[in-house]
C-alpha cells in the first residue's frame, strides 16, 4: 500500500483500517531503512499513527506543521513525497534527518534544537491572524522538550492572546534519557486518571451539541469542579490553553475522531497523545534510549553494529567516576543526555552526586554555579551546539563570578550525519570571547584524562571541549599540563602548524614531507604567548587549522594579539550540511591537500 | 532608629511596631539617597517589609539569600552594614546596584540578569544536602522574572528532588513593563481568592498541631478538594512545591508569623507575598514603571531631572512607528522592555502589531522567526547583555534559516551605572561569529534612521546595535547606506582610524592634530574589503577603536582576513565595573589620550 502513497492527498481517502495497515507497512519500511542509514528510530516508531492522523485531517498545502527538535519527522517525510529518498537520509547530498524548508514545500521550519516549536508556531499564528486568514498551525512537541524553559515562555505567551493553534503534546513518558523533573511526575498523574477523562469527554461532547452560552458556562463550571477533584489541575489549563486528552496515540480511529473535534475549537488547544517510544519494533520498545539515535543495526536480531573504539564521551565518564571516588566534592550534571555524554556509570555509581536536570541547559549551568559556590566541584557535560543555549549563564553566572565550574563541551567540531543544527563549529569563538574562562581541547583520549585530572585542582571556570568519537594520529599523549602552554609534537623548520583536537589527524604527512613544526594548541585560551614569540623571532610562518568558524577563532586571536600573518584552514562564515565527517571536511576544504597547498604557497613566497 | 542598625543582628530583637516604624525610616532614607544617585527605586520601596522580616527570621551568618535580578537588594544592603555606602551606590568606586559577593559577606550570588536565582539557590541547596547541613536557602523572585523560561526549568527540577528551600514569590502585579502572559492572569486569579486562602490557612494550622500521619493525609485531601473547587489549581503545586499565601507583603506582623511557620516545613516552599511597587512614595506608587530605574529626581515634587537630548532608543521607536504606517508588515517585539527600548509609541499606535512577550528573550527571537516565515517584517528590540540569552535562537532559528528578522541591539557598549552585568561589550564578538547575520551600528541618530529605512528592504538577518543615550561628535550623518561598505568621515594620511558608534566621539582631536584618516565602520559585518585593500596598498597603518571585547572583535576580523597589523583600543578580556561611562573609559584606557599614544607609536616606527 505504501507504494501508492506519493503525496499527502493519497492518505485522505483511506479508511481507519487501511491507515492502521499502512502504519504497519511504514514501520517495516522505516526499520529497514534506518538499519542501513542509522538515524532516529524509536521516536519515529512512536509517532506513525499521529502523523497519519494529522495528514488525514489537515491540509498541508495551506496548514503548517512544526516538529519540535524534528528528529521525529521521518514518517512525515515518507508521506510527503520523500519516501524514495529515505535511503539517503543523513547521508552526504541526501535528505536531512530534520525538517528542512529547502527539501520540501511541506516543511515549514528548519528544526534541530529542542523546545522552540511553540514559539515559531505562535509567530506564524499571529501573522495569520494579522492577515485575517484561517489556516491551521500545529506544533508537535515531546514531553522532554517541554522541560526546556523556552517552551514555557512560549506557552505563557500562547495562553495570553489566544491565537488559534494546535499543540500536539507527544507524551512517551521519557525525554531522550529517562524523564526527570516534577512536570513528568505530574503528567504521569494525569495519565492514570481515566475516570476524569471519561467524564471530561462527555462534557466535551455536550459542548459540541449545545451552543447556548449559558449552558456552555454551566457545563464548564461542572467540568472545572470535576477536574478539581479528580485531577489536581493541569499545567496547560493554568496557562490558558484548552487541554484535550490523553488519547491513545496508536489508535488511528480515536485520533481521527478527536482531531476532527479539535478542528472546530477556537484558540490554542493542547492535544495530549500517549505514545510508546519504539512502538512496533520490540528491540526499540524494550530499550527506547538505546534506539533513540542509532547507527547501523541488524533488523532481525536488533544487534547494533558498533564501532568498538572508545570515544571521548565514554572516557570522560569513566575517568570522572574514578576521580569522584577520591574527591567527594565532584558532582556531574547533564541536560537529558546521560548516555550521550558518557555519564551512565557515574550516575549509577554516585546517584546522589549526579543530576539530570532535563532539557534545560540554562538551568544546568547556573545550578552548577550554585553547587560551586557551596564548595562543590561541578562538571556539566553538554553538546557544543546545545551549549549555545547557556551562553548568558556561562558569561554571567559562572565566569563573571569566577567559579570553578568545568564545562565538558561534547561534540565540538563537525558531528557528521546530524548536520547543520548539530555541528559544534562555533564554540572556539563563543567561548574565547568570555573573560575568565580557560579552554582546553585534547588531541587524544589520554590527553582528556590528563586534563580531567588537571581540572580537579584548577579553581576557575574551565571548558574542556572534544570531538565526537575519537582521534586518529600517531602523536604521543601529553605528559604534563601547564596553564596556557602548548605542546610541540613535531619539531621542524620554517612553518609552525598550529592545530588542536582532531585537526592533528591531518597534519602528519605534510609536516613530515616538508619537515615542518607541529604545535598542539591544547590550551585554546589562554594562548601560549611565549611559544608564539619564540617562533616569531625565529621567522617561522604560521598556519592554524581549526574545524571552527574563523571569526573569533584561535587564528584570529593569534593574529590580532601577536601581529603576525596567519594562514588559516577553517570554516568561513557558513553553516555546514550533513554527511560523514570526512565528506564534509573535503567539501569545506579542511584536509591534507589544502594544507599542502598552503605550505607550498608559504614556501614559495619565502 | 535606622542610625542604630549596623548589622542584621540589630533587627532580631525589634518588635513588630518598631519594625514597621523602621520601615518608614528606611523608605525616607532610600528615597533621599536614590534621588541623588539615581537607581532602582520602585522595586526597593516595595520590598522593605519583606526584607525586614527575612532579616528578623533568618540568620545570614549561616543562611543564604539570592535576589533574582538583584535590583531590589538596596534595603538588604542598607541593613547588612552598607547603609553609609548607599550614597555611593552605582557610582565609580562605590557599592554596586546589585548584590556582589566581594562587597559583603552577606551577598551570596552576583546577580543582574533575570530568572536565574532559583537555579543558583537549588545548586546551593543540593550542596547543603550532600554536606548533611541544614541552613536555609532563600530565593526572592518577582512575577516578571517568573516569565523567564529559566525559572521554569529550575522549578521543574526543584519539585523533583524536594530539597528544602524557600522561594519568595514577590508579586507586585507587573514585570518591568506591565505584566504580560497568561501566568500573570493566573496569579491575579489566585490573589482574589480570599475565601480559599482563609480555609487553607486553617488547614495549615491544623497540620502544625497534629503530627499523626493519617490525620495529615486526611487534612491534605480536604485541602486538595478545597483548592480544586475554589482555585482551579496552582502553578507551583503542579510542579511539586508547597505553596503558602498570598500574604500582604507590607504587613510585618503577618510576614513574621507566616515565615516562622514556613521555617518548620520541609522541602521546597513558595511564599507568595503581595507587594505594591513604589509603596510609600506616592509618585513611585502612581507610576511604578517610570520609577523602576530612575536618574536623579526632586523628592518633594517627584520631578525627574531628565537629560533632554533624545536617545537612540527613543528615535528607533519613533522612526519604526513612521515606517510601520507605510509598511503594514512591520511588527515590533520586546521582552518586557517597552519603555526602555523606545517602543511605547509603536505599542499605542499599532497595538495589534506590537508584542511584549515578557522577560523571555529566547521566545522573543524564535517568535520573530515565525512571523518572518509567514511574511512579516519583525523588529525585536533587546538590550545587548540580555540578548546573550537568545544566542542559540539567533543562530539556529533566525540566521541558519536566513530569515528577515531585524534585531535592535540596544545598550551596546558600556552602560555606566548598572555595571558589569549590563554592559554590552561582547556583542560585536558574539554576533560576528554567526553566519548570515549582517551587523550595523550608527554613529548618530540620523544614521540610525537611515539604517532603519535600509533594513525595511533588506531581506536577511540583520542586527542594528547602538549605544545607550546618544553620540557627541561633529561628523556629518551618512547620506546613503551601501551593503558592506564603510564611510570615510575624514580624509588624512598615514594612519586609518577605524571606529564605529560612540567611538567616533573620541577621534576628532587626534585625527585633526595629526591629519589622519577616520573611517566609520558602520557595517561591522561584512567588513569593507575594498576599502581596507585600498588603504593597505597605500601603506596606511590601522588603528581600530571598539568599546568591545577584543577576542572576536572587528579588529580581529580585519587582522586575520587582511593579514594586516592592527593596533587596538578595546577591552582586553575582562569584565567592567560600574561608574559613569566617561570614568570607565578612562579606567580601561579607551580615550583620546591612549589614541594619541598609539598614533605617536605608529608615526615613530614609520
Amino acid at each position: 500500500m505504501l507504494d501508492k502513497i506519493n503525496n499527502p492527498s493519497d492518505i485522505k481517502t483511506l479508511s481507519n483500517e487501511k491507515l492502521q495497515n499502512l502504519a504497519n507497512e511504514i514501520r517495516s519500511f522505516l526499520v529497514e531503512n534506518v538499519s542501513v542509514t542509522g538515524g532516529h528510530l524509536a521516536s519515529n516508531l512512536g509517532i506513525v499513527e499521529v502523523t497519519l492522523a494529522l495528514l488525514k485531517n489537515f491540509d498541508f498545502e495551506n496548514d503548517k506543521i512544526i516538529f519540535d527538535v524534528g528528529h521525529q519527522s521521518y514518517i512525515y517525510k515518507i508521506l510527503t513525497g520523500r519516501k524514495d529518498n529515505l535511503s539517503t537520509i543523513r547521508t552526504y547530498g541526501g535528505i536531512s534527518g530534520f525538517p528542512r524548508r529547502k527539501e520540501s514545500k511541506y516543511d515549514f521550519f528548519d528544526s534541530g534544537h529542542a523546545s522552540n516549536s511553540i514559539s515559531a508556531a505562535l509567530g506564524m499564528a499571529r501573522a495569520r491572524d494579522l492577515d485575517k486568514k484561517d489556516y491551521n498551525i500545529i506544533s508537535i512537541i515531546g514531553d522532554g522538550s517541554l522541560t526546556g524553559g523556552m517552551s514555557f515562555e512560549a506557552l505563557n505567551d500562547v495562553g495570553y492572546r489566544k491565537s488559534k493553534m494546535l499543540i500536539i503534546f507527544n507524551d512517551n513518558g521519557m525525554a531522550i534519557s529517562n524523564n526527570v523533573g516534577s512536570l513528568s511526575k505530574y503528567f504521569n498523574n494525569i495519565r492514570v486518571n481515566t475516570f476524569y477523562n471519561k467524564l471530561k469527554k462527555r462534557a466535551h461532547y455536550k459542548l459540541d451539541k449545545h451552543h447556548s452560552k449559558k449552558l456552555t458556562k454551566i457545563i464548564r463550571n461542572i467540568k472545572n469542579s470535576i477536574r478539581g477533584i479528580f485531577v489536581p489541575s493541569t499545567y496547560f489549563e493554568n496557562l490558558g490553553l484548552k487541554y484535550v486528552g490523553p488519547v491513545d496515540g496508536h489508535n488511528i480511529s480515536k485520533l481521527n475522531k478527536i482531531i476532527k473535534k479539535i478542528k472546530l475549537m477556537d484558540g490554542p488547544v493542547v492535544l495530549h497523545v500517549k505514545t510508546i517510544k519504539g512502538y512496533g519494533y520490540s528491540y526499540a520498545e524494550d530499550k527506547p534510549n538505546l534506539y533513540h539515535g542509532v547507527g547501523k543495526f541488524e533488523v532481525a536480531s536488533g544487534e547494533l553494529l558498533k564501532n568498538k573504539k572508545s570515544t571521548y564521551s565514554e572516557e570522560f565518564g569513566l575517568e570522572l567516576t574514578k576521580l569522584a571516588r577520591k574527591n567527594k566534592k565532584i558532582v556531574a550534571i547533564t541536560a537529558a543526555m546521560m548516555e550521550g555524554t558518557g555519564l551512565t556509570k557515574f550516575a549509577s555509581t554516585y546517584p546522589d552526586r549526579f543530576f539530570d536536570v532535563g532539557i534545560a541547559e540554562e538551568h544546568a549551568i547556573t545550578f552548577a554555579s550554585g553547587l560551586a559556590l557551596a564548595g562543590y566541584k561541578p562538571y556539566v557535560a553538554i553538546y557544543s551546539s546545545f551549549l549555545q543555549r547557556s551562553f548568558d549563564q556561562i558569561i554571567e553566572d559562572v565566569c563573571m563570578q569566577d567559579l570553578p565550574v568545568t564545562i565538558m563541551v561534547d561534540r565540538s567540531g563537525l558531528v557528521g550525519e546530524d548536520g547543520r543544527t548539530h555541528h559544534g563549529i562555533l564554540d572556539t569563538s563563543f567561548l574565547s570571547l568570555i573573560p575568565n574562562l580557560a579552554i582546553m581541547q585534547p588531541k587524544c583520549i589520554e590527553d582528556l584524562r590528563l586534563m580531567l585530572n588537571y581540572s580537579v585542582q584548577y579553581n576557575h571556570p574551565l571548558a574542556i571541549k572534544y570531538n565526537k568519537g575519537t582521534s586518529n594520529h600517531n602523536f604521543k599523549p601529553l605528559t604534563n599540563i601547564e596553564y596556557g602552554k602548548w605542546e610541540i609534537v613535531r619539531k621542524g623548520k620554517k612553518i609552525a602548524i598550529i592545530a588542536y583536537g582532531r585537526m592533528l589527524d591531518i597534519v602528519s604527512n605534510v609536516a613530515n614531507k616538508y619537515n615542518l613544526c607541529v604545535i598542539n594548541a591544547y590550551f585554546i585560551k589562554p594562548i601560549d604567548d611565549d611559544l608564539i614569540n619564540k617562533f616569531k623571532k625565529d621567522n617561522y610562518k604560521f598556519i592554524v587549522l581549526e574545524e571552527q568558524e574563523l571569526n573569533g577563532s584561535l587564528a584570529s586571536v593569534i593574529s590580532l594579539k601577536h601581529k603576525v600573518n596567519v594562514e588559516t584552514i577553517g570554516i568561513d562564515d557558513k553553516y555546514i550540511s550533513h554527511g560523514t565527517v570526512e565528506q564534509l571536511f573535503d567539501k569545506i576544504k579542511i584536509n591534507e591537500n589544502e594544507l599542502e597547498k598552503l605550505v607550498n604557497k608559504l614556501l614559495k613566497n619565502d
